[in-house]
């Protein structure tokens, strides 16, 4: 018997779904905590995460849930338990830092499995943390090489997400494809400016006068996964492009740790290339 | 027969009200449009605003909800009609300006029933919009003598909001209480910081470098009224109170033109000194 | 005999330009009433914008800069007067109303000496502002022929820039060429993502979750001119496209009425494709 | 033989400065890297911060620039060194940890000297850094007994700033009067609103939709120091006074750690109870 969890709903738009839905609720004697739907008209789908409270079971709650809803309806029934995620990264140390002192303080709401680097580089950090920390060289080795030994470590370890924090290798389709939804990237630009290399340089030669990060779900299209969340920062002539980077390393943290945040108490829906965040 | 209408409820919460109510939309085969839900657990309240779409009597509608709703709850079916506003204002026109131009390119949602003035610098601009202007000078007056005048002229006027759009003048308990929950006011401030005369002036001496401005209610304690929204922007030393005040003006505007586009589309309720925006 | 004068200095970097500088105002008997400098080391570039206060000829003073100052420098010694500005404008009312509005309650710094529209739409609104509309549809014209007609508007009045306030339609590198760095233009979308047409649907079918604006000098390249000012504001999944065009416009006016205040006021110094703003 | 220093003038203003000073660069054959000045036209004052280059000995250039500074002058020559640092903690981590991070990853310009706590929740995390952690509890203590013993570690360290990382404990005027402008605070919200304790709660009461963090310097009149930098972020109806915390905190430790920055290089001067950020 369980006391509270997150019902996620993703299916095609329908009359009468909030009440069918809501009776669900009712008839098991669910306190609904909160609660926020969209539908999407365009696509005709319908969005829903509800926080329920009470005495139940969430297996009959599912099968209730799913007697009345559409066909091919995306249904979760979700134990607020902590997620446990993978972090991957290469030599930049702010994006990890922020995760692990927000682990450390108890803010972070998962469990840190893992750290795999392509450098060893943050492994000292990482260690003072008793965290495993997997060093996964990339020298001499093609894409698909150095990507079968990471797979290797990931097989070993139980985890619902891979977090990208500044990681600084292109990953595989094959890769993508493995986790699917389930890889999430900072992006040191303000997406869709400056896809590709080196974005601050971008930026700079551009003169730009406000730089961002972007957090998002990876896809195959590099750059081109739904985004989770962004944010920006004033710039001005006086940056040169080593000074944007230094004050956009404040931005990609902390929109990536928003974008955790979000992901971790299962408020974001993918939504073709877009993100529905609750 | 209606096709659309905001269904606004702000009661005691219970158990199933999410349930009852959407039963009531489902029965009267309306479709849900749009739908936000809050429940105020400390305070125990539940608010909501449903658009709903459909073929159906508006006061059936009434009826049918007030039929499950707790008692004294608030309820209200409103059509997707415009309001209609009056503006009070003193001398300075840019917030009156931005309503204008927003009224002028159809994106105000309000008819512009009236501007009444304490003097009469901003007539010229008012009448060049056809809009009847009302010099109401406060000379020689006392508060509640002056009021008097300005409500003589609002009793002839059949309106929904009255907005101070930069009206310099406090207004007493007894005007406030007249038009419960129907004023709205910009304060030149980053409410609660600031409160009283010249706010630019106390945040140069304070040496702040953020300033901002508010949208309320306005309510019997001065500048303690329910906050509709705020915004702010940077300064910096180089700013004088002066240069704080011309920066602010956009600021003000463009938040006392929000505060409106919120209220006008019925997505703000009160509750208590708080507001609660959907 | 002038009583304050605006220096600006745009030149090849070199030993004791500041020392050299200070040293003609100084024997002048000149007061530095505000200073602001930027050396661009990559480029070896010195800028310099200097208020003077004091009794001098503004031929003298510049005649004895130019004596000490590196051959092929850029010098002006502006006086403070009022610039005269021309709007270009196609339907959408809210920059120009924004433009407008500051003209009226005397923050413009400008005279607005003429809107050319390529619709008549705007017209009546500018009527209502005393200000010459001239109306140069561009109806079965191909693109060299409608700025013919433009040009021949633009060739009897006096003016110092070119606002593109929401003008929709692209200008030539000859007319681009003919008033160089004299021609500034809202882009409705944060550059350089989105360039191009329709850069809200672009925004919307990204699903980015910041949208914003960006003043910028026009150049050959559109879209690619120096950038002035930059802004953003958040969105999200709730927007469809005309809703971020609707949030989009606050951003557009107030970056527009920024960058303008920058320019009219001699604070912006164009640097190749990028801008020096003090 | 140096090859750059930082100089900082604060004096009364008079004719000429900029002349005379740039003179004693020139003749002592100094390239100007960096020049950032500000005259408070109403309290007559004159700030500069020159960043220069070249071959000089730091004594003869002070000596040399005191020569032709009003008397009274405040001149530094400031050799670019890292500056030494003393924090002060109480429970929470979050500034702490930020701080921490900028130091390992080499971009905190500071040599951390010691950490203070006056409870030894924090002792762990420090003693991963290799950074002495000095545990002085209050307990029973009156506020000048618990200085009297804190006082007694710092004085055996050599430092230049103290910064509250979040310490809980208000300092007594002796202790600030013993550190002038050399204690560096962050409070909890967009001062001057919510002075006080529990400026969340206070903030969650008033229901306002922004909430922000303020760095300052200490002095006697608690929360009244002068501003060093702020920053904000919107909330809405559905946080609570800890959803506001919990947002809060990474706008605290975003602001703390900027304005070390801007100390840490010498680019804040202190001016009554306002600042000057060069």
């Amino acid at each position: 018997m369980s006391t509270q969890a997150r019902v996620l709903i993703d299916c095609q738009d329908a009359k009468g779904l909030v009440y069918k839905i809501s009776k669900v609720f009712y008839d098991m004697h669910l306190n609904i905590d909160n609660n926020r739907e969209f539908v999407d008209k365009e696509a005709d789908k319908f969005f829903m995460r509800t926080v329920v409270d009470g005495e139940f079971e969430p297996q009959k709650l599912e099968h209730e849930l799913r007697a009345i809803l559409p066909k091919n309806a995306d249904l979760k029934v979700v134990l607020p338990e902590r997620k446990k995620i993978v972090l991957m990264v290469t030599k930049e140390s702010h994006a990890l830092g922020d995760i692990l002192m927000r682990y450390v303080d108890g803010e972070l709401n998962a469990e840190i499995e893992a750290v795999i680097g392509n450098y060893d580089t943050l492994e000292p950090l990482v260690r003072k943390f008793n965290i495993p920390f997997f060093h996964i060289p990339a020298d001499n080795l093609g894409r698909e090489e150095h990507e079968e030994l990471i797979v290797e470590v990931l097989e070993k370890i139980d985890f619902d997400y891979i977090i990208l924090a500044k990681y600084m290798r292109i990953l595989t389709p094959n890769f993508v494809g493995r986790y699917k939804q389930r890889i999430i990237n900072i992006h040191h630009s303000f997406l869709p400016a400056f896809i590709g290399a080196n974005p601050y340089k971008q930026a700079y030669q551009r003169g730009v006068k406000i730089i961002g990060a972007t957090a998002h779900f990876v896809t195959d299209d590099l750059d081109e996964g739904p985004i989770i969340t962004q944010d920006v920062i004033p710039v001005n002539h006086r940056f040169n492009w080593q000074d944007m980077q230094r004050a956009g390393r404040n931005v990609e943290k902390i929109v990536l740790s928003r974008a955790l945040d979000l992901v971790l108490h299962d408020r974001v829906f993918v939504h073709g290339n877009k993100t529905i965040v609750f």
